[in-house]
């Protein structure tokens, strides 16, 4: 089933095409719906949109302006509190959110109660609907969610649904036998067996003829079984992790010792986040995933096998939404020179993330139109644990200006 | 004349090649001579060497051990007294020295006095020789440079010499009007018109048939004049100012803002230097040629016309070689949102330039034997301000990953 | 004439004090308005005010809801407009602004045409009135400052008030001839003779019966002649410099060095500054004050001949109030060991400035209250560069700890 | 008994004191050595000596060149390997330790094999006879150390002997009951009860007529016991931690935020160290001691109940010697405004360190010829947890200023 053959009513002219947010709520989600409507509204620049420059501006994607928003949460907190907390943090403007009232309401008008990951019992502003939702059989966890899209589309009248998770950290879980095949996979579902929320919302997602983007490291659709789905249902997808900060700029750097010959002795990052991510990421189970995405992308790219490393992360509440990391690289030159590289990076987490989603909207998008399916390993500069097409025969690229120039040439394809 | 026409004697195998550094006597050649001694001798890992790794490693090179050291200085100050400071500064190893004294002696003897620049009058420790032969008409230098450099060929039985200069950067000099045309500049050398040594060190390589490197931010070979000259007499050359440090790591980091379509708004960098080279740097006139350097790589990259940036060098004697930089990069995200990446270098600058300063004598070499003419473009990764193979239609490449490209897909033509 | 015989009348109570801010349209003048208007209503948290804590919470200082607010500048620009530029920079909340509105605007009727310094002309935003007064003989100028400071404690009923410099860095002025005695001086404003705008507000402060804060470089009362005159009206004064960012922290650092007796081998300090008076200092003659006194400091308390160091300022306009300096210490340890500590700061300048403007105010009105007349020993850890009581016979203290302990022993006589 | 009644052979002159260095073949005691020797030689200019500048200078303090080392270790490491590492990474110089063999190998054969902590089981380059003492009664321990000191007095003649303890850190041990009071400690010693090592060295050192410095964060003579147990022999003693590297910047830096009234909101430190101790620190049961220490003094000199603090220490090999560490101080000042300071310090940890046992060593000499007894709390600028007086009324002052000022006073008193 090819989404732009069932969805799309060809003489409606323009498309109309649904962006569903998994963690509706949270800072991204609430970046994404009031920069939108600045955008909308004409009282924003594109910066920080990849797809608004360069060579892939020239591409046929949706203008920004075309997305309708929706989503999932499993909290009840009300989107202007968060927005409210976003100003005061120096991250929205207070003319926004202000211009941007209506749209937002709208948005949050669209909400519905999100699945309830099982480890997360307890959480603060926890909705009743998705801790009820959170218990129940898998089957009918994904018929839930199948519905919230499908009404969606019709009552919006949408060509097409891109459907993003960023909902916090999931609690790590090692892989499951039955996601190595997809019939194993629907099998364990009828028979009741549990799973993680990130692979139910991607495999609801593929059901319901959407496409899928994890900016999570949770293991959403990177399963095989997951990826069958995938491609069965002719849909296009993408993960995982979305590449913001300390990572961005280790696969940015890191090329430069490789290709100076320069051999790395140690590579320590101290990562420090004040958000609800950096809360979740206090828990030792939630943490674990996102450091091996960060420590894997540095091996990846120095293939040094002697090489020191460290990756940690801070709660720090007072820091906010403003994610601030050091690394310290120590590293051996000519002659046997020791030498050394620090850097700090201070950043917005939500302000950075923001735009790669609508990016990568934009580019799922485009793919599901032209009848791609599977991993969009064009992508794979804005993800921290980029999935390789075929994970059997070799691992994904992770030097950042590679994965560029992966994009540039698929958008010179269709130039 | 063809380098590898005229001086290859086809029988004779292994090629011998000379390697003549101009400013013999300075840190980076000390480093040079030394590293060349320890790799012959097995005493060093080949770290630091952009040819040593990856595809560069399978071009047919010039192997380190058969260059023949010689060189041009100004000064007298004994190789063994830099290399007793670098030891003391922790950038040469004491038993690389010990084990390395006689290869140093032998290349200390085939030094000659170079030619001092004219603004340049009254350094410390200078050869007599040498002012003298700053001081005589643009022909009799020249004869003098060639004389040495044929002298050095015949008595060390070289198949092909390249040219590499290392001297402290000269006096900054507006383009001369002779410079634009071959002739023109032939004519002044006629009638005695002064002309900074850089130039006339480049003219003289060319002369005596060998290949050059700028490795300074002089002007070395980058007018039309010289670049005519250089073609004429069928040999490669390139430059300008090598890329060791903080203008590297800028290169390496100004395309992650482009890509991400984040807004440099201010990029401020500071640098530290305590060697002869800093030194020389604290005069005004001679700091111009190498501040430009850097801020057009910013530019190059960005093209951002309202981004503010500025670039400091101060002498600082007690960090002697460990040249130490800082950066403060401020820029905006989506949502006006504004965030800082920083960082500090600190690394020994002649053993960050010294394997350069191989790999570019090996490439040269490789150039040369190829029957290559011109501007080396594919080296443009090694230098700050790369000669464009065509000045008048278009700038050259700045964005690190792509020269690097392009040295790959040079070395892919003959894999 | 002593200022708590004569304005005060001893039966009102409580104590009406003026606050008088030459530049008075300044950023930091309207951190100062708004931060007291919040004080006062009761928003805000004192902190940042040293005089609100510890031993010094335990002086008879006056609240600081008792101050009336004046001032005198030479440009028009309205106070709301620097008000919302604070906001939109982070500075200033939105809602104090809000709550201040009738605060402010009350302040700002109080405000009059100041005096333009000559060096100055042709600034942007300039009240026309200014520039005729900076053009007029020095004694009108003083009498038309008197006159407004007259006036002021008149219609506002006034006890005392404090006149407090932050007008932007004057252009550097060699010390005049007549500074040296109060005689010459009077005599040289009798016949004419021009003086900088900052001198000229200190002795109108002085004639006026105020007491007298230098918080800028600029010369104010620090000559042996105005420091007479302050001493013959009985009124009590310091300056100058507020010690607010980089110097503070330098002040506080250097000591570590001089007490583990460990060699700072140099010093280097970069300023990056956004706001307006890093634009004006971007003018050489208005840098070197600054300058001067950020050295001063640091040489007074590590008394190394021998230590290399250098302090720069940049403008970096998108930093706006957001000061941020970098300073790299390299010093030599025991066996000769070099090591290095960098910092780098961040901070709003004006949210810096602002209490310290409110605890020097506080600090003054005591000690006119007490009867204390000329320099503010105590005051010296607020300045980069305080005023010894006796500059002939030695130095003013630079360590902020030893500038600490003398404030605490002042609190500790009266407490 | 005190020491400079029996010990002092008062004819004699000049003194000649014992310095017993417990981990004496450790890299702080190499450097002691070494430096010890440069300083006799006249080979060394006395930086990083509290001791030598200053009002210290006036104290009739002990010349560097009356000490006689000595020493107890649990490995059999040669001292001239751990020399050579030092010099390769460029912490003690070559010629020193060439001009220091003698010195050294003298020093050497003074050392004998010290007591294993019991966790410690298994390390490398063990002396069997440490693991064999480690496993013997206490008391027995005790009297092997006891022999060891008083045989080191006897054939070096010595007048006085200090005992620093620069052991790695111990395996954190909670307070053992018996240590509230010296009657409970010697009848656990008499039946056999284990006790670290430590306390062991403590304890020894004042049976042996001693003063003992704990320059780790082990207990050696923190607790009650062995407080009574020093008074009542009469000899000095302190400790512990020394202060030589982030902590001690903390504790400068600290007091800035509390004398300005900013809030300080979060305060992060991250260490990362390569030597012995490092290694060392990696076990999470030996870490805590020293994390704990660090933090405190943070909380003791701020009083912010809900500032948020973290200490980090990484083992990071390449570093060797070279401590590195990052702090980010994220603090509030007036108007709600958030700013922060951030430092890097590179240091060599053990050349920090040696001056401050010489130091010491000096100071506990001086107090035992003074019959001063007990806690010698004019020190504690030189530890990260000074002892305080009297533990049960108060805590230790931490503010390094207050510290230094406590020196002085002490100073003051004797001069």
């Amino acid at each position: 089933m090819k989404p732009n053959s069932s969805q799309r009513s060809p003489e409606r002219v323009p498309r109309r095409v649904g962006l569903w947010l998994v963690g509706g709520r949270g800072a991204i989600s609430t970046c994404v719906a009031y920069g939108l409507s600045g955008l909308t509204r004409g009282l924003l620049e594109p910066v920080g949109l990849v797809t608004a420059r360069g060579p892939l501006a020239a591409l046929d994607l949706l203008s920004p302006e075309a997305f309708v928003l929706g989503g999932h949460d499993v909290c009840v907190r009300g989107l202007s509190r968060g927005a409210a907390e976003l100003v005061k943090n120096g991250v929205l403007g207070a003319e926004l959110v202000e211009s941007g009232a209506d749209d937002a309401a709208a948005y949050e008008a669209r909400l519905r109660p999100g699945l309830l990951d099982g480890p997360d019992v307890g959480m603060a502003d926890l909705d009743p609907r998705s801790a009820e939702l959170g218990a129940a059989p898998p089957r009918e966890q994904i018929a839930a969610l199948v519905r919230d899209l499908k009404n969606f589309a019709a009552s919006e009248q949408l060509d097409h649904t891109v459907v993003v998770n960023l909902a916090s950290t999931e609690a790590g879980h090692a892989p499951q036998a039955e996601w190595q095949e997809l019939a194993m996979f629907e099998e364990a579902l009828d028979r009741g067996q549990a799973q993680p929320a990130s692979v139910l919302y991607a495999y609801a997602a593929f059901q319901a003829g959407c496409s899928f983007v994890n900016f999570t490291p949770s293991h959403g659709a990177s399963s095989p079984a997951l990826r069958a789905y995938a491609k069965q249902e002719g849909l296009p997808h993408c993960g995982s992790d979305g590449k913001t900060g300390e990572t961005l700029v280790k696969t940015v750097l890191a090329p430069l010792f490789r290709d100076r010959a320069l051999k790395v002795l140690s590579w320590q990052g101290y990562n420090m986040l004040g958000n609800r991510d950096g809360e979740v990421l206090r828990s030792e189970t939630h943490k674990q995933a996102k450091l091996d995405n960060k420590d894997e992308a540095l091996r990846s790219i120095l293939g040094e096998s002697d090489m020191h490393s460290h990756v940690g992360i801070d709660f720090v509440p007072s820091l906010t939404d403003w994610k601030t990391a050091w690394d310290f690289i120590h590293f051996e030159g000519f002659l046997g020179a020791r030498m050394s590289l620090q850097f700090t990076w201070a950043g917005s987490d939500s302000a950075l993330a923001a735009p790669l989603v609508i990016d990568l909207a934009r580019l799922a998008e485009f793919a599901a139109r032209q009848g791609e399916t599977g991993v969009m390993e064009h992508t794979a500069s804005f993800f921290k644990a980029p999935l390789a097409a075929a994970p059997e025969t070799g691992t994904a690229e992770h030097d950042f200006h590679r994965q560029m120039d992966a994009l540039l040439r698929y958008a010179a394809r269709y130039g």
